[in-house]
């Protein structure tokens, strides 16, 4: 039984990195699986929210917003409904979790990174896009950062952070599901996971239907595989130099 | 290593079901894991939600939230901010689902029940035992409904639902943390499970740290053992009557 | 002609008081008057309002809630509408005034008390439950204050305070009515009183009818004997122990 | 002790009724006590809100506000912060339900009247003047009603409805506080009363102090006797023609 | 082809100017454009805004608003609905900065002008009614600035502002519209203008039509001849003493 | 004087116009203003606003908004901040305008049309060159509509319509203006004409200064001028076919 786009089960779709997308912010990506677009930006700004203020740690947030065009049949504005969805809070939470699990935030010093995820277009998957392209406009953040001499330690990344989907669709189970797929799985499962191999969150719904325990273990060999080839294309992306001007030690400014 | 209340590690606390707490709701149920308290109160109506009228099916929807007096410092009350947070809907939306997981909601007939878990005293695992108490208070909402006559089937119920959080504190796994433990855990995971053995939903996450496969499977061991033993209390619980007056067939007007 | 609940029309339905129903509130207090149940949870802080700070002046609010599962067909969560009502506005202004009346803010020293009052189960005189119970935890939490060596005068309290609703229910003056009396009454009247017997807040409306000076003083005796009754109640529950550990002198941290 | 505008405690503050203030809605009266000026404005619609259709029963509500400009210093405006506050909620339902007091809801028919109570100027005694002022524009919105043909029943008002304050300043029972003696008053206390002398709303508080019985009923003398110059005042001002060009029978169109 | 109130063409509405309408603002104006009629207060108070502050510079800022009762059928309160229009946005903005272009602000020092445009009656031209109004509002509050010693220079202001309504209606340029005129107009302008036949603002919108350059042409010419006679109305009601009692030097206090 | 991005006073800035940008949207444009990038995505669905509904009308409406990471220092997220600004309501009603004025609704039948200007990257300009952009968006979903045969009428375009800023910069009337120019602007304009040199809406606004009249003239030509460059540039790139699949005559389904 042959996927719709041809792929086999344990097959990604293709994955297309654009770094320096946008010229402002200190990190800009456009990531995408498939159809599904999203762009991943990381604003720097020095000092961080009060609450943490004076602690010597820094501090990783996200947003993540979909544009109203971005999905089949157009989805009203939060701005003009006054109010973030259920949905929007919880991947905004989901992908702030997971970049702080890969960065010493002693090491960022007194510096906020905010992430902003708009979803360009939607086409499943967009929350693990999110994830696996902030990673990168986050690495260019921190190399800004680095350049203009304003990290309390060089290196405050210590791995690499990639998400994938994965389900059982048709009785199957399937990494990366486009929204054809994703509409009509029996169980959906996100995975973040490290370049080390490591798990930094594990969230597996059945969708109206329970799974077995041999069921989330088989979903867990695909989604970590997926992960691992993220990583390499990751890496790959991020071995071209940084896609802007760098500024000067302790020049500021940018963000 | 013992634990701050001397329970082995893969043991639950003690855990107190009271059904009938109110008077009003069809289902009302005060469930107690340790010192956690919470209300589940299932409340049903005619008819459904506009989006699902004529379907034939029915609707099952959840709201969690917290007393401001609930926590160990005073929490500002949600309704005074004018915005419910990114957890209460998280949590909101993880028992609903879970909840419609174990319920044929064709069999249910247009009808709405609506759950609500008010936590009273929070001490670690308010999810969780919202989740366990929610099953109860629907099983009576149910039973209310059928004596009524309002069913389209008598038993819309496919299994029992109960939760557990389990996580890494000290280096060891360990099930039903209390806040103490929450607060310094590692890893920490949820799972709901049915009564079958299967799974719902899986939720892991790293706090601050990655963890290894292994360590997820130990995990899932420990926390679909705990799940069977609240499936226990939950039967031994609605193995007495109906806590209430039931009502005649057709007669209506409660909720 | 008899109440529906055998009651004389100057009786007052059963009382019942449990302080330390909380374990992290200085005050915790659940009061039931008959079937209404209200949880009054007194929180301390150290520190007031901004516009009040450096003035030597603490500082007493109150906030009132009711659970949707605590209404006979369940209401809407106001949290979920994003907006308090104009009745729950009213009642927790009313409750935070007439705590104020008894107690001496200059001998409270700068602290903040916060007086959540929320109805777990709703059958008329919800609001002059509230204050009962409420003056209740403000005495625990002045207890605790006072342990704690953090009052700036030993003994902030001048006086007691109760409330209890009187209105015309089948053109006679009763006392203390259940949500069935409410509904059908024609004029409607809270009074809220000291021990001392003088007044701090009457309230009387007819409901879509109008009434003669002569009711109004009727229902004054009656609701001004039923203050004292509840005075005598709030003095015996408050006669035991603290229901929890008081803290040494500045010891701090509970609220 | 003299009062410092020079009148006697138990005389009202100079009270002027201006019919016909706008040129659209039914009824809009300028009401002035003293300095403080509102205007009222009745607006009428055909049909009730959705709860009450059906039914034959007409509707009236009420919206009070206050300019910005009209507080000695300038106010935030509720609509810039997006939220109504509690003490507009608040005098808001007692304008309406002290309206709906005097008025056969059933000889209104299916209409809606809506009474808009906008504070000019602000200067003690707003709630009372807005009452004081809203039963005259009401008394021409029915006129109105009356002459386009839309009343169930030719005279729906069974009464008229005056209002004023009354308090204990500097130890003395005084009748219409301007704010100077409102804000330093030991009791204050609003009454709603009938032309038949016939009590509809009464609400007493002590400011941060409690008050005798004694206290209370001297009040009501004063303030009943302030009422009766009010109503007297209000027939006055109604003896005059309707303000504008009334509607043919069933011509409809104006509110 | 007459105009429906019998005017020119090129003739304005009767206008009036009322200054010290309301007690309390330095600056207080009822402004009329035949039955249009706009309240124009000016609030002072010392300080800026935070985001000014420091910087020696003062503030001028402009709040529209409409009462529920001014239009011709009643509308919605934008506090009850919980947010403001974006037409309400869009006029407040445009007063704002009509007003700061006449201002110098340097010369007006460390203090805030708030100007609240509230329409009483709305027949047409409400904004440019309150642009009008607000100047001469402003211009007083500047006259008790001066008085009081508060200004950095005593001659803020530059130049005077009116403001204008033009459009096409029935194939015609005329100015002034009225409600009846504006509502069926093809092109309608707006254009606010100082006394030295300057322009500060011009916006022009075809409705549901386009227009010709040379009509835009001709609507300019009308309107500066309507500004230049507004602008005379102006003087001549500012050349009437300050309508209130003026502060001793440094007095403070008043707003 | 030299413009810094090299460029002659009356000329635009490199303008890119991208059709199907997205998949899913009946006409999705991508459009650059030099570093000014706007996506412009047409939805089009069946049936109308309630308010609109019998009228045989069609709709067509804007909603602008800017990405947080658009702009130099990253802007807060409208959503999350739970209100729309003023900017935001008055760019979004003008782009909306300004299409209804170069279509016949009554062509284009009971069709809506929802046109999303989302502000990708922000330099100056991005309300002109949103409104650019969205005609040829409105022009897509036109086609769309036509071949899906649902159209009252084959052509409801009755005119192209671009728009352009101006401004007096150093003194000079410039085209066209980038930040840099905009944020230091003494004038600034923005013109929507039409393909036969008519006008739609001209704002001009003087920024803390006047201008004169001849200035205003000497804008309104050179904005003219870039209004028309603009035209030929959209019907190149209108020349090219449709750009995705177009429905089979009333097939339904996309947006």
């Amino acid at each position: 039984m042959v996927r719709s786009d041809g792929r086999n089960d344990d097959v990604l779709r293709d994955i297309r990195i654009t770094r320096g997308y946008q010229t402002w912010p200190a990190g800009s990506v456009l990531i995408e699986f498939g159809n599904t677009r999203v762009l991943c930006a990381a604003s720097v700004t020095e000092g961080v929210p009060r609450w943490r203020s004076g602690s010597g740690l820094g501090w990783v947030t996200a947003e993540y917003a979909m544009l109203p065009s971005a999905t089949h049949s157009r989805s009203d504005r939060e701005s003009v409904k006054g109010r973030i969805g259920g949905r929007t809070h919880e991947i905004s939470r989901l992908i702030g979790r997971s970049l702080r699990a890969c960065i010493d935030l002693a090491a960022l010093g007194e510096n906020t990174i905010v992430i902003d995820c708009d979803v360009i277009q939607a086409d499943g998957g967009t929350r693990t896009a999110a994830i696996t392209g902030a990673y990168v406009a986050l690495a260019d953040a921190v190399t800004y950062l680095g350049a203009a001499g304003r990290l309390a330690d060089p290196s405050p990344l210590s791995c690499a952070v990639s998400a994938v989907s994965v389900g059982v669709v048709d009785g199957r189970v399937r990494l990366d599901l486009p929204y054809e797929e994703d509409s009509r799985a029996e169980v959906d499962m996100n995975v973040v996971a490290t370049d080390a191999g490591t798990l930094i969150e594990v969230q597996g719904t059945g969708e109206g239907a329970t799974f077995a325990r041999s069921t989330l273990d088989r979903m867990l060999d695909v989604a970590l595989q997926g992960c691992a080839e993220l990583n390499r294309i990751q890496a790959e992306a991020l071995s071209a130099p940084y896609p802007g001007v760098l500024p000067e030690p302790k020049s500021g400014g940018r963000r």
